[in-house]
């Protein structure tokens, strides 16, 4: 039986619903896998809970947390100001999880714990796209020295194995091209217009009352989070160095009604799609509405699904679609990304 | 550097692609993955050309090969007679890749080298579905005792990567059930109907026409070849020790126009759907034309495209769809899996 000592940052709802999936499911993976996923420090904004030996007494710390405790407070555990760097400056850990909100402006606090993590030989399997965004290139050299790897599937689709198809599933191939669905948003907004002739507005506000939409919506409609999963998948399959200021980003904002009819009448498909170009070891990148063949394999994904096609010299086309998008899916692709760290070695 | 030497069954179609692309990558899966691939040995009917130290001197090997050469007379590394079996047991290696055409009725020869390989502690990538779909706990058990793995992706839709889904981009979740397109022979029949309202009669002829279909096109139209594919997944997924015999197999060879249009005035399209349905650990198969919806992710999988569909509790629905059926896309796969092994020890 193999250990992994975990410490997860961030008790939002991902974090959360990880901790109650790892609950569930710890005796199925030590059977299935002989590995035992040890939760052993929570830490948030006002500080940690951490068992300095051994593992967290998660029933109790969920019913705590459940009833508004801050882990901080947690009774026999809490170090109040402990911050995440401090932590694992402190205690030694296998795996950091990270789940904090995405900071597109510098990583933090993710960056500095990554760097501190990756510094100790620690794995990290992360939910946030901020530092794998910024500073992918600086966090593989680091990852490199120390012999630690990143795991970013919660970050690229979630549910949806993004990052597997082009990882495992495709080795020994050579990728050509990629292309994705890769924000629920937007392909849920351009279904709408597609199938019901929704306008552009209609269809976003229908999104926004599904709780689909954010109520400041430009993250998902401008076509950024397109950009910062296409930029994280390509970095890490093909070592791009890619920043975000390098990828042309056009979004939904001005398709029109009229604009899907023309690609109807085409017997086309209007689709928000992210894609990368490799040629002669050259990586571009683009997100942009385009007009797929109905025969397309990313045609007839609709609503909130997402899905990606990787195009290889020696096994044509592999597309992979679906994968629940919500906590619970980026809990569970958390969770396989813990499993790989051991299965990889 | 690790190095696998490799022993090769069978030098069909798929054999020799897989030499050529293992020549033509093997530089590249050397920098990428650390792996240095050793084509030690090629068995086929007449004997054996073996290196009993190092490898065989590719490019010349299949130079020979291509003029019409057995590996027997392969100067200098031939030997007339010797058998799989045989030089499994005098020679050392480290992988055995089985391409040898699939018999149902015994597993023969694959199924000797199989068990003799599994004894002496090697790994096993196999291209041939014989073995395995009927002895396949047998040999599981052999393979547990002796610390083998067996890898089956080149059996079980080639470049379509069905088995990484439900082994790898799935692990952590629980699988209640898998629906595949697992034949592209019946798909491009019933594509056929279904688009250009052609008859069975006439959509078969076509696909003889174009090298689809066999002239005796009886394991793909009756069903038999899609039940050994989800045999071999659900034995290998869930230990479930299912025989042949156990899966109620309908074929398409009934499906009439008259079906097709009913299927389609409910808005329906009919597909031959291989299925396993998971209950508390009981697994149950089947093979059956089904009306799918036409929202389902199946639905738009046309002409002889595959795909599978895993439905699972904490991701949803993971569908995998694609990749060529060919024997670029088999060697590809048996590649792909000979990487695996070394990733995953």
């Amino acid at each position: 039986m193999k250990t992994k000592r975990i410490i997860l940052c961030g008790l939002g709802n991902v974090g959360k619903t990880f901790l109650k999936l790892v609950a569930e499911r710890a005796e199925d993976v030590r059977q299935k896998y002989g590995l035992s996923i040890e939760i052993s420090c929570v830490v948030d904004l006002g500080g940690a809970a951490i068992a300095e030996k051994g593992v967290l007494p998660m029933t109790d710390f969920m019913a705590f947390v459940k009833n508004g405790g801050q882990p901080e407070r947690f009774p026999g555990y809490g170090q109040k100001g402990l911050s995440i760097v401090e932590a694992i400056r402190k205690y030694d850990f296998d795996i950091l999880i990270e789940t904090t909100p995405t900071n597109l402006r510098n990583g933090e606090p993710a960056y500095s714990a990554v760097t501190v993590a990756l510094e100790k030989g620690m794995d990290i399997v992360s939910a946030d796209k901020g530092p794998f965004v910024l500073y992918y290139d600086k966090l593989k050299k680091m990852a490199d020295v120390s012999r630690s790897r990143i795991f970013i599937s919660a970050a690229t689709g979630a549910a949806l194995p993004t990052m597997d198809i082009g990882r495992f599933s495709t080795a020994g191939s050579t990728i050509t091209s990629i292309e994705g669905i890769l924000n629920g948003t937007t392909n849920f907004i351009l279904t709408k217009m597609n199938l019901e002739k929704s306008s552009y507005a209609d269809a976003l506000k229908e999104a926004q009352i599904m709780g689909i939409a954010e109520t400041e919506p430009s993250l998902d409609v401008e076509g950024y989070d397109s950009r910062n999963k296409i930029v994280l998948i390509a970095n890490t399959l093909f070592d791009a160095k890619i920043g975000i200021n390098d990828v042309p980003v056009k979004g939904i904002t001005e398709i029109t009604y009229e604009d899907i009819k023309k690609a109807i009448k085409e017997e086309k498909v209007l689709k928000l799609v992210a894609t990368a170009e490799i040629r002669k070891r050259e990586v571009s990148l683009e997100v942009s509405p385009k007009r797929l063949d109905k025969t397309h394999p990313l045609a007839s994904i609709n609503f909130s699904e997402k899905g990606i096609t990787y195009t290889t010299d020696t096994m044509g086309q592999v597309t992979v679609l679906g994968g629940k998008s919500s906590p619970l899916g980026a809990a569970a692709a958390l969770l396989k990304d813990v499993i790989h760290t051991h299965l990889l070695p």
